[in-house]
């Protein structure tokens, strides 16, 4: 019984009214689903994002919306049992699975982490430092970033039905960014009833998610410049897509991963017997067989040294032999089918174009025996290795992808000749290198890298802790030029970074951190009534400052220093050589004798708010202090962030140490770990 | 006589065969030049550039190249006079020329500034920091840019026939990219002169600049994934390039500063009688007649409470009426024509649309008396005052950009109907805002800040020092979404990542600290044999480590430390106070007791290359340290950078500070000056 799949749109799942596609199993070729978009009111869906989802998500800040995102991957976590079942009919072994429903369900978490560590508990971010732009310094900038007051269109490719639209919507949401989200339609069923659940899971404000199962119609057509498309699939639908009127008239956004010809090198020094070959050939075999070799990511072109193209494609092929391909509901299927029998037709056709620049050299496309299931209505194919002998000459070996389990053995010569042939590919998502030879590493690394997103060199020391060439992980960049489209997601927050828009703000240091919630010198820095180490975190306001007393520094000082924790540097201790540094005027006072005289200053002894000084960022001597200068030091609350707990927010204070003529000698920011007494407990 | 221009391409000029376009002097129709691309071959311009000036280009470092722009900055100041009398013509006065030439160069020398001051001497960039990819540390990640391997397509406006080019070459020649560029025909002969200018300075590698003075041609057909085009223009324009088969198609990076019909807002505090409000009448009435108003950044929209139309109205009116209108030439002028007769047709044009929407508040579109010229064969024109009395129901006065010295006043009610009203321009370069009042500033910059690549906040505080709402500056993002094309160029160093590729790199802590010669924990850490303080700068080698001896802290230590810099908190003194706080166990250790004594272990006291200990980032406190515990230190060399004087070089050292169980109570990085004895003297 096929499942009727619905699109979520403006807050209710609607059924279609006309136009259903049928869906195949990979295993059988039964029909699982049907699935059309008619019916949907584009314009209202993007409407309802606007309108609804987008207030909802800005008025929460980065911390409230982490902490929904980590909400939302336990819930799908505790329930992802019906994600795997379905994922079978795609052809999705366990191991599949893995990297599909636990990889996207991990992003969610990875993103939810991030939130709360590296971003404030604000609606808004701050971006670098501030430029001083007149000489008086009275007129000054900085950077922010504000979430978009559009929709990120998500389309997605068939192959990852779960990770595809996490790894899209986790950055989107973080950002502040409602998404509407279409899956491939072959492999619709397994997003809806993801989306299903992110729906029932209640977490998600309203608007905030809308789900398109089959075609975009003409969403494109209601999109502007605060809008974002993000696209995985085909160059062809990519160009479709992006040649959109809209798209280019209002300079919609648009993030695409396309086609890409990957490529994985195996150094020199790799001969036969060393780890380094060992670990190539089992990636080679995993990158070819994981999810039927149905990855953007997957290993397309393996070059190899000339004098080992033999031993490394008897290897290869060797491996490949054991590989069992069933269907994946039986425990000791390695590799399912393709997801549909149109794919399979697809990829033969690469792979006799490809055989065309040389021959098969193990397996055969047209013929499989699977376990469980038969090759006429299931859309499964042996792993195919070809074999490209002369690489430099080949027409389709390096452009046309075979988007199955097909990889070509190529040989080089030269490292520059393999730096050329895998720049062939023009552009890519990811290349790999197995050598443990560091000049070799470093001459393929810095010869491809313009071309790829992504670089794993894998050695002996890292082979085991690999996560593999096929992985895109949240901390990393993925995307690549050209060929793969030039689009960039994940690499931590970058991804976030994509759905929001960076804004120069100038003006007065006074105005500029009243906005930013952050202190920039030149905006007032009023002294508090009472010490501001006796205010809590929340009565302590951006700006709050002490002005100390001033301590002068003595020779005998010095000395002691010196001698107490022994810092003895000549610098300190002889006056000739001392002036005969550069620096140096003659005997200074330790920099960190600044720093411990300038907290003498100004810590106040009692207990109080202030429970720590967890670190320093920034410190820079920036004149030395002869004995019998006198310092001070002005100390003042830069920015305010809430730590994990609810107890606790960190105070990011701006110090200066001055010199008796008001010369800075030294600048930090100076944290602490102030307490929250009237904070609500922990929820 | 008119000027028959060239374009440079391989290394020659090439003069036009045919099809010559001529180019009118602004002032009195005259012709000035002759323009025409016919005869350059540019699939060879193409290959002039990947094949000579890119792989030259990226043999320099960073600095190296940052020098060049220096000297060229150096170069073209001396001569800029050329460059302002060719000005004339295209109608820039005096100060125009300010914004234009003196712009350009001084775009090159806050270039090279940055590249010496916030690049390394190195030939990549690392960015962000390092990911730990798996439990054990063993698998790593970071991520670095390296230049493109293609040519940077530069397409300039009229406008700026100086600056434009300039803004956009300082970027690329330091990220490392051969530039092409291509002024608009109408002030080609500016540019041509300028390119002269840097080809004849010597300073310049083979390849690294061409010039095409004319159409594109066939330009596009030739670029790939790893080229980028910059265009300035028209929104039409933009989308004739976008569109381009092989843009789309090889994810050409395709960067569009477009029509932009940027808002100044007066906040409702901002009443006739506050310098506010005298400052927003003094930029509109600058903005609508710097270069006649033809700037991509020039305000549009001024946008006025209701209770203060007429005022605000009257006050800019008034202001244009004492606009001296004429040849650049004569020394009154204070406005010059526009660039011509073509150009003014256009703009009474786009007048006579927005007028349509209410009406000429002050000014005659058709009628000017320049001073010393006639507005016959001149394109002069009057500035022209607008007022659209409903903007909620304008049909053109948000979206028609009358490219000339035009403007219109619009009333708001509310803060909110001003954010709306400003949001209908779909996307703006810049927008200013006149305000002393906190919460308007706040509720008017969120508001609009995700349409704005700048906003400008003007209050007396900053009056005098701003650099007004129609100046891009180097150090802040120049480029709006939407209607302004969602393009960003400068922003101090984000304008030069759009010529770099971003790849992330995975692999063991030995490979990528190797590769990115940066340390990385996990990475070999070999104790040298002499202490590393004996090495010189250029003697150092990553990596080389120092592990020190350990010493116990007593209560005695922690004692005389409070008492003798006199921090006498809690935590260090009170044993009760101490258990009482949520972070330590009882009395601990000063954190400057531990950098000091860290200080006293690996310090070496003798004079040697180490000059001076010049600051300390990223210090956290892990652990506490109690009385009785034993602290030890590594210090590793982490990453070497040349400083400016070339006897000197930045060593920045990773120090870990350990107690007797292993575990970690401090990590930092230590900054200190090293002497490289044997260095090359200053050229």
């Amino acid at each position: 019984m096929a499942i009727a799949l619905q699109s979520y749109v403006q807050d209710r799942w609607v059924c279609p009214t006309g136009g259903l596609v049928e869906i195949a199993s990979a295993i059988d070729g039964r029909p699982v689903a049907t699935c059309s978009s008619q019916g949907v009111d584009f314009a209202a869906a993007v409407r309802h994002a606007r309108d609804m989802g987008g207030p909802a998500l800005r008025a929460m800040t980065f911390h409230d919306r982490a902490d929904r995102l980590r909400a939302l991957a336990g819930y799908l976590n505790d329930r992802k049992e019906v994600l795997y079942r379905l994922s079978t009919n795609t052809g999705a072994t366990k191991r599949d699975n893995a990297f599909d429903v636990d990889g996207g369900i991990g992003t969610l978490f990875a993103y939810a982490s991030r939130g709360r560590r590296e971003l404030p508990s604000e609606r808004f971010l701050v971006e670098g430092g501030v430029e001083t732009l007149s000489k008086s310094g009275a007129f000054v900038g900085t950077h922010i970033l504000t979430p978009l007051h559009g929709v990120a269109v998500h389309i997605n490719a068939f192959n990852f039905p779960c990770w595809g639209p996490l790894e899209k919507f986790a950055p989107a949401f973080l950002a502040g960014m409602p998404v509407i989200t279409k899956p491939a339609t072959a492999t619709a069923y397994v997003t809806e009833a993801l989306v299903r659940l992110m729906l029932e899971s209640g977490i998600l404000p309203v608007g905030s998610l809308q789900l398109v199962c089959g075609s975009v119609g003409d969403l494109l057509d209601h999109l502007t410049g605060q809008d974002v498309v993000s696209f995985t699939g085909s160059l062809e639908t990519s160009q479709i897509l992006r040649n959109h009127p809209a798209i280019g008239r209002n300079a919609v956004r648009f993030i695409a991963e396309r086609d890409s010809l990957n490529a994985a090198i195996l150094g020199p020094d790799a001969a036969p017997g060393t780890p380094e070959f060992d670990l190539f050939v089992r990636e080679v075999v995993r990158e070819m067989t994981v999810k039927a070799g149905q990855k953007c990511t997957a290993i397309r072109r393996a070059f190899v040294p000339r004098a080992m193209e033999g031993e490394a494609t008897r290897a290869i092929a060797e491996a490949l032999g054991a590989v069992t391909v069933g269907s994946p509901l039986l425990a000791d299927t390695r590799m399912g089918p393709l997801v549909s029998l149109g794919q399979r037709d697809a990829v033969r056709l690469a792979v006799a174009e490809i055989a065309s620049d040389g021959e098969i050299a193990f397996g055969d496309p047209n013929r499989c025996e699977p376990l469980g299931a038969d090759d006429v209505s299931g859309a499964f194919m042996a792993p195919v290795l070809l074999r490209c002998p002369d690489p430099a000459s080949a027409r389709f070996a390096h452009t046309t992808e075979a988007f199955g389990p097909v990889a070509t053995v190529m040989p080089y010569g030269s490292l520059e000749e393999a730096v050329d042939l895998a720049a062939r590919g023009e552009g890519s998502l990811v290349a790999s290198l197995f050598t443990f030879d560091a000049e070799v590493g470093a001459a393929i690394a810095f010869g491809i890298a313009p071309f790829h997103g992504r670089l794993l060199i894998v050695d002996r020391d890292c082979g085991r802790d690999s996560t593999g060439h096929g992985s895109p992980l949240p901390g990393l960049v993925h995307g690549g030029p050209g060929r793969a489209g030039g689009g960039e997601e994940l690499g931590g927050l970058r991804g976030v970074f994509h759905y929001m828009q960076r804004t120069a703000l100038q003006g007065s240091p006074a105005r500029l951190a009243s906005l930013t919630r952050s202190w920039i010198k030149g905006a007032p820095a009023p002294a508090t009534e009472r010490h501001p180490f006796r205010l809590d975190f929340d009565a302590l306001r951006i700006g709050d400052t002490i002005e100390t007393g001033s301590r002068t520094v003595t020779l005998e000082d010095i000395e002691q220093f010196a001698h107490f924790p022994g810092d003895t540097f000549y610098a300190h201790m002889d006056e000739e050589a001392a002036k005969a540094n550069p620096f140096f005027p003659g005997r200074v006072a330790h920099g960190y004798l600044l720093l411990s005289f300038a907290a003498g200053l100004f810590v106040d002894p009692p207990p109080g708010p202030v429970l720590a000084n967890y670190g320093l960022d920034n410190l820079r001597f920036l004149k030395p202090v002869s004995p019998g200068d006198a310092i001070r030091v002005r100390l003042t609350v830069k920015a305010k962030n809430a730590a994990r707990q609810p107890e606790y927010g960190e105070v990011r204070w701006d110090a200066e140490i001055f010199n008796q003529t008001g010369e800075t000698v030294a600048r930090y920011d100076l944290l602490t770990m102030n307490a929250r007494p009237h904070a609500a407990p922990a929820a």
